[in-house]
C-alpha cells in the first residue's frame, strides 16, 4: 500500500491532541471516526487524558500500540512539529497537519512550514492548514470540518481536490442537501508535501472515483497537474476545477490564504483547455457539473430538447442554453407528429422547442410518452425536463417518468427544477438523474456533456544550445530577432542590414519600390516613439531619413544604433501578433492575436503552454474573433491560413529550441498575404536571459 | 378607488368558475382568499354548487349580490369570453383571465384574444394566460397557483411584475426559503389591456413597496415603460428587471409563451441603462439585487471590505468581486492598527482585505469589533461577512453581531453562507440583512448598491417637415445624405460633387493634393465592391478613373450613377462609426462605435434610445473599449471627444427632426480628428421610408 492509499484507506489511525470535549475541534475526529463506522484501531494521543470516547488514549506518540497508517495532527504550529517528528519515528506512513499560520502567514510562517516538512522525513504529509479528508467510500473520516456534523453524507462516484478546507466543508453541505454524494475528499491546503496535483493523480486511479472536482487557488507542480489530468482523460474521468486568481482582488487573497502562486488566470485556461480540464465559471458549477458527469452519459452534439409543464422556466432555460451556445431546435416533422399524437394539438403547436405540456404534464402516462419521443429525437442529443410549482404537490411524477424514459435511452436526462423544491432536487439526484435550480447551471452543465477531442499530448522538443549562442543578454535587434526565427521557417519580409546611410539608400534600390527604414538598434525597446521607424520611402529618400533619424537619436541622448533596416513595404494581408513569454507558474507560452491595436484593446488573442500541436496551432485561428478577417472579409480574399498554422508551429519550435535563455519574443505584425503566398514576419523582438 | 387599486385591493371578489374540490386547480383561489384571510366578500359563481368553502355560490354573473370589484375568472378560454362579457355588464372593475390558448398559441388564439377584450368593454382585464396576481401587504390571494400551497410567505417591500405566472411562483417559493418578503406580486401573462408597464407604474406609487422586480419576455409599451421607471427612480424605488431574449433561442421561446414581441437585446439594454433600471444578469440576482435593495442602504463608493471567518470562501467572494469591478483594498494604518489592537495580531496581518479571523470569529465582542472597525473604515463604503461552517453550530453568533454593528453605520452590510444552511440565510434575510448563497449574487448585488445618476429625460424634439422634402424613397446618395447630417452641425470632408469626369478633375484640382474619388449613386449600396472608391488619386489621375468605374459598372449591367463625389483624402484621427436605426418594438436607436472592421468583429458599440442627453452622449464614448484609441494611444494625439460628442448629439437630432420618414443612417467613417480640429464624415448613408 503506497503512502497515499494508506493516508485515504488507513488500518490505524493515530490522532494526536485528540480531547474528550466533543465541542471542540479537537474532540471532533474521535468522534467523527467512531460515528462514521470506521472499522480500523483509533489510537488517540492526549496525556491529560485516559479515554477518549471510550478508547484508550495514549500519552505520547512513543506508547502507540503500533505504527499508525495515518495520524492526524490536531496541535498548534508551537508543538506539531515535534508531534510530526515523532510520528515519522514511530513509523506513520502519512500525517495530517490542521494548524495553521506557516506559508501562508508570513516568513516565519514559511521557515517552520519547512522545518515541519523535514520533521516529516520520509512520512508523506498532508497540509499544514488543512481541515483534513473525508473517504465516504470507505466511511473514513480524517477530518474535523464542522460539516461533518450534519447527517445525509450520500456515498458517490465524485472525489474532490481543494486547497481550502473550508470550500471542502461548504461542498460537503451543499452537496448533502441536493442528494449529491462523493467518494473521497481531500483538503490539501498549504501542500507542504502533497499536493492538489499528486492527489489529483492519485484519485484517477481510484476505482470509486469517476469524476474529479478541483478548488484551486494556484498550481504548485504544473507539469504533474497536466500529467494527472490527461491521464484521469484517458481513463474517462473528467477534471472540473473551479479556480479562483481571475480578478486581481482573487490573486491577492489567495495568496495570503494558501500561500499560493499565481500565474496568470488566462494562461490557467490555456492549460486547462489543452488538457481536457473542464472550468466551471461559477461554483455553483464545481458540484452541477460533476453531478452530471458522474451520471455517465454524454451528449454527441449541442442540441438539446426541452420538455416544460410551465411556459416561463421553459423560456429561462431555452435562452440560457443560446446564451451558452447550446443549440434548442424545434423537433421535426416524425417527432413533432408522434407528440402532436400523444398530446391531442395541433403538429405546429409542438413543433417548437421548449415543448410546452402544461395540463398534460400531470398526466404520467402523457409525460413518459412526451419524454420517449424526445429522446428517441434524431434532432436532439439530451433532454431537459422542467418541473413546475405543479409538480410539489406530486413529485413522484415526474421523477418516476424521468427514470423510466431514462432506462429505454443512452442520452443524457436532466432536470430543472423551477420552484424551491429541496426534496426534489434530493431525490431526482440521488436516483441518479442530475437536477439543477438554476438555468445558468443546467445550461453550463449541457455544455460540460458535449463531447471534447483531447489530442495527444506531443514530446517536448530538445534545446539546441548552438541557437543563442553568441547572443548576449538583453533584447536583441529586428535583424537579429528575424534571423533566429527564420531559421524555424517563420518567413520574414524581404530587407537588407545596413551600416551607414549610403548602404541603406543602395539596399532600397536594390529591393525597389518603396521602402521601409527603420533603425537596428538593440538599445531601444519603442524605435516608432523616436522616429526610428519610416514607412513608404523612396531610395533617393532614405539617406536624408537616415540622418533625421540620427540626429533625432542624439537629441534624446540616446546610445548610437547598430545600423539600418531597409524593408520592402508589404501591403494588403492581415495583420497579427504571434508572441511568446514565460507565465511565472506555469512555463513558456504561445500567443496568437489580432494585429494593430485589436489584440491589446479587445483582447482578441489565444494562448497555449508549450509544447502544441498542429491541432493546438488551428484552435487558436480559429478561436480568435479575427478569425473572420483570415477567411476574407467583406470582400477581401482569404488569407493562407496554412502559412499561419505553420508560422505558429515554427515560433514554437523555435521557443523550445532556444530554452530557457528565451524570456520572450514577438513578431508584431505578422503579415498574413492572401492563399498561397505565405506569411510575413515585419517585425520582430527577441529578449534573452 | 381607479381600477388597478380595485384589483390590487378588491373589496369584493368574484370567483367565475370556482371549484368546491380543493385538489382542483379551479378549487384553489377560494380557499386561498380563505386561508390568508381576506377580509372582503367571496363570491363563487358555479351553477353546479351550492356552497364552495361554506360561501353561497352563485349560479352566474348576473346573480351576484353586487358588483364585484374584482374578478377571477377559471373558466376555460372557450367560456372566458361569455363570463368577462358578463362581468363587464354587472360592473366589476377588473377581472383575471387565466385561461390559456390566446395570442400565445396562433392567429386563431389572437383573435379569440381580440374578442376578450372586445368583451370586456370598459372593464380592466389581467392576462389572460396569468396565474393572478397576490397582495401580500393586504393578504389577498387572487391566484392559482400551487406556489401559493406552501407556507412561509412573508410580507417585504419587493413587488414583482412577472410577464410568466410560472416564474412568479417560482419566486414565490424561493423566496419563501430565503426569508425574502414581498409586497404585490403580479403575473400579467398575455397583457392583453394591462400591461406590464401600467402594472409597474401603478406599484411605483404603491406605499408598501420600495423595490420592483421585473421577469421580461418583451415590451409591449416601451414608452410606458420608459416613464415608470423613471418615475420610480425619482421616487427612489429602484426597478430590477430579469430579461429573456438575449440569445434567439430564448427570443424564439419568449414569442410562443407570451406572444411577446422581442426587440433587439441589446437596444433593451440600452434602455435600461438610461431610465436607471438595474439588469439582472441570473436568476438568482432578480431575488438577490431586490432583497438588497429593500434594505435601503446604499454604497457610496464600489470598495468592500470582506471580513471571514474562513479563508477560503473569503477568497471566493473577493474573486468574484473583482470580476465585478468591486474594488476590494485593504484597510489602511488607522483601521489596520484597530484591527491588530482587536485581535492581538500584527498590524501588516490584518492590512488585508478579506481581513481573515478565523479563530477570533467565534468570539461575539471581537467579531462585532473587527465589524465595526470595518464600517467605521473611511476607505469602504461596504462590509460583506463572510460566514463559514463554524457557524453552523452557533447561528446566532454572526448574525447577532452583524445586527448590532448595522445600527452603528449607515453602510450596507451583508453577509455570504459558504455552507448550505437555509436557515442561517432565512433568519439574517427576515431581520433586514442581505444574505447570500453564492459568491456570484453577492458581487452582482454590490454592483447594485452602487449610486447611479440618473439625467433627466430630455423633451423630444420636434420633426422638421422640411427636412427631407422632396427626397425620394429607399437610399439617399452619399453627397445627399451628408447635405442632410451638415444641416445639423456634422461636419464632412471637404468634397465637391461632379457630373462627369472633367468636372471631377476639376473639382480635384480645386481641392489640392491627393483626393478620394467615388461613384454617387443611389442605386447602388457598397461601392467599393464595385470598384467605386478610389483613394489617393492626384487630379490628372482622375478622369480615367472616373472612366474606369463607369466601364466597371456597365460592365455589371448597374444603373448610370448620379455622378461622383471628389473628396479630400483625410489622414490621421481615430476612424468610427455613427448610426441610426429603428428597433421594430423599442423605437429610434444611436449607435456610436469603432470604426474599421472592429465595431463588427469585436463588438465595439454603444447604443441609446433617442432622444439623448450630452451625458449619454459623453457614456457613449467612455464605454467604448476604442476609448482609449480616443484619449491618445502609444503615443498618438488625443483626438476632439468634445466635437465627437457634439456630432453624437447633432446626429441624434437630425434623426429626431427627420422623423419616422427616416429608416436607416449612418456616417462610417466619421474620422475624428486631433483636439480642437473637429471631426469629419467621409462617407454617409441615410434610407428613407
Amino acid at each position: 500500500m503506497s503512502p497515499l492509499a494508506a493516508l485515504l484507506r488507513p488500518r490505524s489511525v493515530a490522532v494526536i491532541g485528540a480531547s474528550a470535549d466533543a465541542t471542540k475541534m479537537t474532540g471532533r475526529p474521535v468522534g467523527y471516526l467512531q460515528k462514521h463506522g470506521f472499522s480500523g484501531e483509533i489510537w488517540p494521543v492526549n496525556p491529560r487524558a485516559e479515554t477518549i470516547g471510550g478508547l484508550a488514549c495514549y500519552p505520547e506518540v512513543a506508547a502507540l500500540p503500533g505504527a499508525p497508517d495515518a495520524a492526524i495532527v490536531l496541535l498548534g504550529a508551537e508543538r506539531a512539529e515535534a508531534a510530526v517528528r515523532d510520528l515519522a519515528a514511530r513509523g506513520c506512513r502519512a500525517a495530517i497537519v490542521l494548524a495553521s499560520g506557516y506559508g501562508e502567514a508570513d516568513a516565519a510562517g514559511a521557515a517552520r512550514q519547512q522545518a515541519l516538512l523535514q520533521a516529516a522525513g520520509g512520512m508523506r504529509l498532508l497540509g499544514p492548514n488543512t481541515i483534513g479528508l473525508v473517504n465516504l467510500t470507505d466511511g473514513i473520516m480524517l477530518s474535523a470540518s464542522g460539516a461533518l456534523e450534519a447527517g445525509g453524507l450520500a456515498r458517490g462516484r465524485i472525489s474532490v481536490v481543494s486547497q481550502s478546507g473550508g470550500i471542502l466543508g461548504s461542498l460537503l453541505s451543499r452537496a448533502a442537501d441536493r442528494g449529491i454524494g462523493f467518494a473521497k475528499l481531500v483538503s490539501t491546503g498549504n501542500e507542504a508535501d502533497i499536493d492538489s496535483s499528486e492527489m489529483i493523480a492519485h484519485l484517477a486511479e481510484d476505482a470509486a472515483t469517476e469524476v474529479i472536482a478541483v478548488y484551486m487557488e494556484g498550481l504548485r507542480r504544473p507539469a504533474l497537474f497536466r500529467q494527472a489530468a490527461r491521464r484521469a482523460a484517458a481513463l474517462g474521468k473528467p477534471v472540473v476545477v473551479y479556480k479562483v486568481g481571475r480578478s486581481d482582488s482573487g490573486a491577492r487573497a489567495a495568496s495570503s490564504h494558501t500561500g499560493a502562486l499565481a500565474g496568470a488566470d488566462r494562461v490557467y485556461d490555456a492549460l486547462f483547455r489543452q488538457d481536457g480540464v473542464i472550468r466551471a465559471e461559477s461554483f455553483n458549477d464545481l458540484l452541477d457539473i460533476p453531478a452530471a458527469l458522474a451520471a455517465r452519459r454524454r451528449m454527441r452534439g449541442n442540441r438539446v430538447a426541452i420538455l416544460t409543464s410551465t411556459g416561463g422556466a421553459g423560456t429561462l432555460l431555452a435562452d440560457n442554453c443560446g446564451l451558452a451556445g447550446i443549440e434548442v431546435p424545434p423537433a421535426a416533422a416524425a417527432t413533432a407528429q408522434r407528440l402532436a399524437g400523444l398530446l391531442g394539438e395541433p403538429a405546429e403547436a409542438v413543433a417548437r422547442n421548449p415543448v410546452d405540456v402544461t395540463l398534460a404534464g400531470l398526466r404520467p402516462e402523457l409525460l413518459r410518452g412526451a419524454i420517449d419521443a424526445l429522446l428517441d429525437s434524431p434532432d436532439h442529443d439530451a433532454t431537459v425536463v422542467v418541473i413546475g410549482s405543479s409538480a410539489l404537490a406530486t413529485p413522484d411524477l415526474a421523477a418516476g417518468a424521468i427514470l423510466d424514459c431514462q432506462a429505454r435511452s443512452d442520452k443524457p436526462v436532466l432536470a430543472y427544477v423551477s420552484p424551491h423544491a429541496p426534496h426534489l432536487l434530493r431525490r431526482l439526484n440521488e436516483q441518479g438523474i442530475p437536477a439543477f435550480a438554476t438555468p445558468e447551471s443546467c445550461a453550463a452543465v449541457l455544455r460540460a456533456l458535449q463531447p471534447a477531442a483531447l489530442s495527444a499530448l506531443p514530446a517536448p522538443r530538445a534545446e539546441d544550445p548552438g541557437l543563442l549562442a553568441g547572443f548576449p543578454a538583453g533584447a536583441l535587434n529586428e535583424a537579429e530577432s528575424k534571423t533566429i526565427f527564420a531559421r524555424f521557417g517563420v518567413a520574414a519580409a524581404r530587407e537588407r542590414v545596413a551600416a551607414d546611410a549610403a548602404a541603406a539608400a543602395a539596399a532600397a534600390r536594390d529591393l525597389g519600390g518603396e521602402v521601409v527604414l527603420k533603425l537596428l538598434s538593440r538599445a531601444i525597446a519603442h524605435k516608432s516613439e523616436l522616429g526610428g521607424v519610416r514607412v513608404g520611402l523612396a531610395p533617393q529618400e532614405v539617406p536624408e531619413a537616415c540622418a533625421a533619424m540620427l540626429r533625432r537619436l542624439q537629441a534624446a541622448g540616446a546610445p548610437a544604433p547598430e545600423g539600418f533596416l531597409v524593408q520592402e513595404r508589404i501591403r494588403g494581408g492581415v495583420e497579427m501578433i504571434l508572441g511568446f513569454h514565460r507565465d511565472p507558474q506555469l512555463g513558456p507560452v504561445i500567443l496568437l492575436g489580432s494585429g494593430g491595436v485589436a489584440a491589446e484593446l479587445f483582447q482578441d488573442t489565444a494562448l497555449r503552454l508549450l509544447p502544441i500541436t498542429r491541432d493546438d496551432a488551428e484552435a487558436m485561428v480559429g478561436t480568435l474573433r479575427a478569425a473572420r478577417l483570415l477567411r476574407g472579409y467583406r470582400g477581401a480574399p482569404p488569407a493562407d491560413v496554412p502559412a499561419l498554422v505553420e508560422a505558429i508551429l515554427a515560433f514554437a519550435a523555435m521557443a523550445e529550441a532556444a530554452g530557457p535563455r528565451l524570456l520572450e519574443a514577438e513578431i508584431n505584425p505578422l503579415f498574413v498575404l492572401p492563399e498561397g503566398q505565405g506569411v510575413r514576419a515585419a517585425d520582430g523582438l527577441a529578449v534573452l536571459g
